[in-house]
């Protein structure tokens, strides 16, 4: 609307990206404030988003685990995280105590799958996954245009797929769940077991199969539970050269030509690139009420 | 509303299952009818509802695959199934045609899903998927009281478990996956591997545990990836004695306290038992237009 200026958080564990602009389509400024602990970090973007005049609505995509839900007293808050400091922090109620302005609030993955899906709809595509690979792993979800909860939120880095016939050994790195997803396929975890980062090792190196072959099953997973039509691959470890193409034949390998949506189910990467979250937490500032 | 009949037909590989009632809450009269050929099934069928007077809408949830897509122009047809003489069946077209009515359609599962998600939504529960465990396994998802689709439509059964450390020689019996989830805890696959249905196996045989691990797997999935609150198990190997329970138990282990809507994550038995299919199929009639 005319007078808008829209602006957003991309609360992360380790920098929060705040940007402004009337429309998510146009992002004005922007900043990367490194994440400390909430008090320095939230009076931090607050004066950043004060310098550039005020903003009339907000939009917040955090990391999580968050609560979500609207009809929870609880709602606009990081819940119980391990990061220090952070857990029961009412991030969403800070700023509309500062502000004064209307808040949106999801997770970060919400925020970059309703992006992602925003980039997709031209196409017809009305159902789309985000899945980030960094340091931890997670998922956000949008059908027919709406991000989904459910009870609290996915957690799609938990899934427990099956272990490679190349990694048998390996216990896993996630403290709740050993070998989930998370476990053996973040960032920590292939740091765990080679020493370097996926993009640091040659191509020619397992690791990049086994890597890929444990994402394709979540992306199998989702298409079979789903009939999702696109599962977007987000997230540091992504950025490795060839990963996305070989999740996407993985995953077409593990779905055998039974689904019923079969070749409409795609994997890609970003169509937003590194803006996916950010414009997602603009779409939930233009949404905020 | 005054005067309305509702026909439903519960369409399944091995029998049809048809109703009629004033709406979703009552049904008047039932029938089940053997699949045969589709001309033989859906005369038959026609027939019964004209001698219960005129229905007013009608409902279908199928056996599929089907196209289920309105905007497709192959709605209402079961697709490429592998039973004789169904594929690319026009069965909605076929009632349109013949009784003259306004025709909802969906899948079995979905159906299912639609009914008891009804049952359990006075209860504030919002998301809801249903796995049918039988001669195939299948899955049916509400959220927010909407079925879910996707590109087509979920194939909950062809997700691929962990292998059982009790259960790693078994081939599995899916002829497109091998040992899918469908593949290893069906009804054939159970037959197969132990030469009797679950409940004629003692309380103590390891396929118990087995089973019921398989199917937690998928109960955690959905939690994981959907977030859905409630997970209900139905089909004909889900009525063995004891075994929902230990599904449920099992999804607890396998959760590990971390989902964040833990404690409202549930796995229960039907609550409308063999009505649940049938009842869905009354729903799709009401929503007809």
């Amino acid at each position: 609307m005319p007078g808008e200026m829209l602006g957003a958080i991309e609360a992360g564990g380790t920098k929060f990206v705040l940007a402004v602009g009337p429309s998510p389509d146009m992002i004005t400024a922007r900043i990367e404030l490194p994440t400390l602990d909430p008090a320095a970090t939230l009076a931090a973007a607050a004066e950043w988003f004060d310098a550039q005049g005020p903003v009339t609505r907000l939009g917040i995509g955090s990391f999580g685990p968050v609560d979500c839900d609207p009809a929870s007293v609880g709602w606009g808050r990081i819940t119980n995280t391990p990061k220090a400091g952070w857990a029961d922090c009412d991030i969403a109620g800070y700023f509309i105590d500062r502000l004064g302005v209307p808040v949106g609030f999801d997770t970060d993955v919400n925020a970059a799958a309703l992006a992602e899906y925003r980039a997709a709809a031209g196409e017809g595509c009305r159902s789309l996954a985000y899945l980030t690979i960094g340091t931890g792993i997670g998922g956000g979800l949008v059908l027919d245009g709406r991000p989904v909860h459910g009870v609290a939120h996915p957690e799609m880095g938990h899934i427990h797929p099956r272990r490679h016939p190349l990694d048998q050994d390996f216990a896993g790195v996630c403290p709740h769940h050993s070998d989930c997803l998370e476990g053996l396929a973040s960032g920590p975890a292939i740091h765990a077991r080679w020493g370097a980062s996926l993009s640091q090792l040659a191509g020619d190196h397992p690791a990049h199969t086994i890597i890929a072959d444990y994402v394709a099953q979540a992306c199998h997973t989702l298409f079979a539970c789903l009939a999702v039509e696109r599962v977007v691959i987000g997230g540091g470890v992504a950025k490795t050269s060839g990963l996305v193409e070989r999740i996407a034949a993985r995953s077409v390998e593990l779905g055998a030509g039974y689904l019923p949506g079969t070749t409409r189910h795609r994997v890609e990467a970003p169509r937003l690139g590194r803006d996916a979250g950010i414009t997602g937490a603009l779409m939930l500032a233009a949404a905020a009420a």
